[in-house]
């Protein structure tokens, strides 16, 4: 089959690939409904993780289950599943905990920007749909498998409460499901930090209350002056640079929360600094599956729109030209269609 | 009168100075009941902190108030009182969120190693009892005011709840009022990490159900044995080195939460690390002001017994011999009899 391939950075390719067999009993296939590329996929494709061999990309999935390995016994062919993109046994002590991204079997799942995918761990990773979803319920159902499960722990990791003052540092997709997430946790305020007028208005559709476009130590005196000259109570770190988890420690007021779910490139953290910020602070990949049920659920009822995040849909086999529209902020996430 | 006044590293004296008198309207003065040293008075001690000019030493204390300020509503001449070591007026909107250690008058306890200390910010600050507290309880609400109160801090930052596995890192005065806390919270599993004989037998007093005095990868090995593999719910970080707080991100399990009270001294943090660690993390000086009600109750009613943790007790004349005890490690802590 054909699938999407890194070689190099800026070198995406849709090519010829061999076609997925279930190889442990603990396996699922399924076909794709529809992939999509995510932000951390840049990281490679713009040099900044090393590429030392051929990538096949993708970890976000939904799609309807072809076969399934002897040990399965929670989906069968012909359901329709979601799944993270944390692999997971859902049974250790971490997953029992909640925390299934550090489960002891862990894995990252690849090779979803395909027609076809093999689901390690098929059991304890992907949740069923009681019957097929509607069509125009395929990206938001999408979403949910991390991009959507990643923003809505940024905000739980930053411990949104009803009434909360949440500020959300990243107008990425993360930053966008952040603000959706507090909007659902009844935050009251509900700042989103963006320059771009698209991101902006989208932020806006998603719940926030406010709109703010400076940036460093003017960005976090405007959040001060929104705050109560306070802070906020949760700030949702959705970037992953020096430069945003600073804005995010300054925007928290003392024995506030940081949620942060960009993966951090080259920050570093002085101890005696953090200890008298005095910040709550809890980082890591989304334990995804934890939220899938109840996220998957608010998606079929139509209570939440995520799949509005994709700005950009196209035919899978034009997914160069995804990354580059992702890579030079034309779009801001890219729906492939398979 | 006579005060402690540190002029240079290792170089502590009992020495002449002008009596406390009150400076705002928001100032008392107590005539000290006990006074003691603190773990943090050794940076300085052993120049670890710069000394650039003579320190008036001493911010644990309890004692009579023999006069206020003008606008001191709370407490009155006669009264008998504990204050936090951080100076608040628990008014300003972090008091009000349980953060007196970041409120926005925040100053910190000097000249209390001395029989009257002037308490600044009176009424934010100073709780009094109802009567006058028998005499064997003074060392017990002396300890209340800074080194219970953080070691109820670390336990608090660390979410130690009924049932929680926790390890106490550092077996230092703060260490062993972690402890303390840990089992009054309701801990189930209370791990003390210490070498020293005498401090395992007041862990063990104040609750500790197992003692640990490996160090290092091999001391995580032991904390993942006897928490099932998984690492610890909760663990309290007491002293504020690279080695210890890296033993405390060791000895956690994903998803549990590190409330860390030492002062960091040269300590820094990989970010990608700490988020693939995927710790609650929260540390900062104690709120003890948020503390200090619950806790002298137990105190007054006898439940608890932080007193002990002095093993020295000296005239306050002797203060000298008192910091060279603790830092030769052959006292805990140093009561210092006024």
């Amino acid at each position: 089959m054909l699938a999407t391939v890194l070689h190099a950075p800026g070198d995406v390719r849709y090519e010829d690939v061999p076609e997925p067999v279930i190889q442990k009993p603990t396996d699922a296939i399924i076909k794709l409904s529809a992939s999509c590329i995510c932000g951390s996929d840049l990281w490679p494709y713009r040099g900044l993780n090393a590429v030392s061999q051929p990538l096949q990309m993708g970890h976000e999935y939904c799609g309807v289950v072809v076969a399934v390995g002897e040990a399965v016994k929670t989906v069968k062919p012909g359901q329709f599943v979601v799944g993270s993109f944390c692999l997971s046994d859902n049974t250790c002590p971490h997953c029992r905990h909640g925390f299934q991204s550090s489960c002891e079997q862990v894995e990252f799942m690849t090779g979803a920007q395909a027609p076809y995918a093999r689901v390690p761990l098929a059991d304890g990773t992907l949740v069923a749909t009681d019957g097929m979803p509607d069509d125009d319920l395929i990206p938001s159902l999408l979403a949910v498998s991390d991009v959507l499960g990643t923003g809505w722990y940024a905000a739980d990791a930053a411990r949104v409460r009803p009434g909360s003052s949440v500020v959300v540092v990243g107008d990425g997709a993360v930053g966008l499901m952040g603000v959706l997430a507090a909007k659902q946790m009844g935050a009251e305020r509900i700042i989103a930090m963006s320059r771009h007028k698209p991101r902006q208005a989208l932020a806006l559709e998603y719940g926030a209350t406010h709109i703010v476009s400076e940036r460093g130590a003017e960005g976090a005196r405007v959040i001060k002056d929104l705050t109560g000259g306070v802070g906020a109570d949760s700030v949702l770190e959705c970037v992953g640079t020096q430069e945003s988890m600073s804005q995010a420690l300054e925007s928290t007021r003392p024995g506030g929360s940081i949620g942060y779910v960009g993966v951090p490139h080259g920050v570093t953290f002085d101890g005696q600094q953090l200890f008298f910020a005095q910040r709550n602070m809890l980082g890591g990949p989304a334990p995804v599956r934890r939220f899938l049920p109840h996220l998957m659920d608010l998606v079929l009822r139509r209570e939440i729109d995520p799949g509005k995040v994709f700005d950009l849909q196209i035919p899978i086999a034009d997914v160069s030209e995804g990354y580059k529209a992702m890579d030079e902020r034309r779009a801001i996430k890219t729906l492939l269609r398979v």
